[in-house]
């Protein structure tokens, strides 16, 4: 599976972010032949939260101030409860987010990353799913809330729990290579 | 300040509370002479969130099965970022903070606990205030946010952070207070 090869995959997180929501895609994603930047708040490293206790640490590649939509090809979101929660209120990120949309980039999130497409306010009216936690919020926002594996609409991945990954990880090579195809047509 | 001697009032919580956001009410209203009680979903022990990581646990006094509205004066919901996220998916949580609504009894959330207000649908139409990665959710269910130390709109009592909770603690006094006079009037 190295069919995105020459895709740049932008993965926005921050403290406790559920590990395997980042590490699996990381994995499957570099598997499929991509090129993962981890982006964050600030320099360092960030810490995972592993189901009940803070878990393993990963090396942030590039801080947001220094992020451009326009060097990637997709964004993913790892959940967790902190993570998103954490990241909301950043008015870079929220913005980071917002970018992948305008530019019609596929923006992937799982479990609570949702609330970033709430705060960017990207699900009226689309199809989505959550985190049961966050069914309501996404209501409230506007969503038609969706409890399947994984949910696509206008570019927007979402998927429930880490149950998921799989087709939330496959779904984003789709949309990946078709956007990559999408983007060489027009250059052409 | 021992004005509400006669008071009853549950906290409601689970493990990831905000540690001062549970023991600094519980120790001003226990000050003002009430009688607290803990509930939460299983007996044994939950288990605080200090800050950065996990702190010191306190007793549950008893579970939501065996709680009743009608024993209390009023119903405290402490924050932190995990603990309201897990009380929401739990009917039994959300119908325990309807029925003091309906029935007239303060509720007091502070910091994240405004999402179980949220959860109980009684934000719409109401002035309420809670932390700021919250603001757009309580918006999006119909609450008019207000950046205030406490607000208070028909018996829901609100507050951003653990920087509030003197202004809160003072609040959750007067209501209860203003509930037992009424209550106790028309029982004459």
């Amino acid at each position: 599976m190295t069919n995105i090869s020459n895709a740049k995959i932008a993965i926005l997180a921050t403290d406790g972010f559920e590990k395997s929501e980042l590490f699996e895609p990381r994995k499957q994603l570099i598997a499929a032949g991509s090129e993962i930047t981890i982006v964050s708040l600030e320099s360092g490293a960030i810490k995972s939260w592993d189901q009940k206790d803070w878990g393993e640490s990963i090396d942030v590649d590039m801080t947001l101030d220094q992020a451009n939509e326009s060097d990637f090809d997709a964004l993913v979101l790892p959940g967790g409860q902190m993570n998103p929660d954490l990241l909301r209120v950043e008015a870079n990120a929220v913005d980071f987010v917002k970018a992948f949309f305008d530019a019609g980039k596929p923006i992937a999130a799982i479990c609570h990353a949702p609330w970033l497409l709430i705060e960017a306010d990207l699900v009226q009216g689309r199809k989505v799913t959550g985190y049961p936690s966050i069914k309501t919020d996404l209501i409230n926002a506007g969503a038609r809330f969706e409890d399947s594996e994984v949910v696509v609409d206008n570019g927007l991945i979402t998927s429930r729990d880490p149950g998921d990954l799989d087709a939330f990880c496959a779904k984003i090579v789709e949309e990946v290579r078709e956007g990559l195809h999408k983007r060489t047509r027009k250059a052409a």
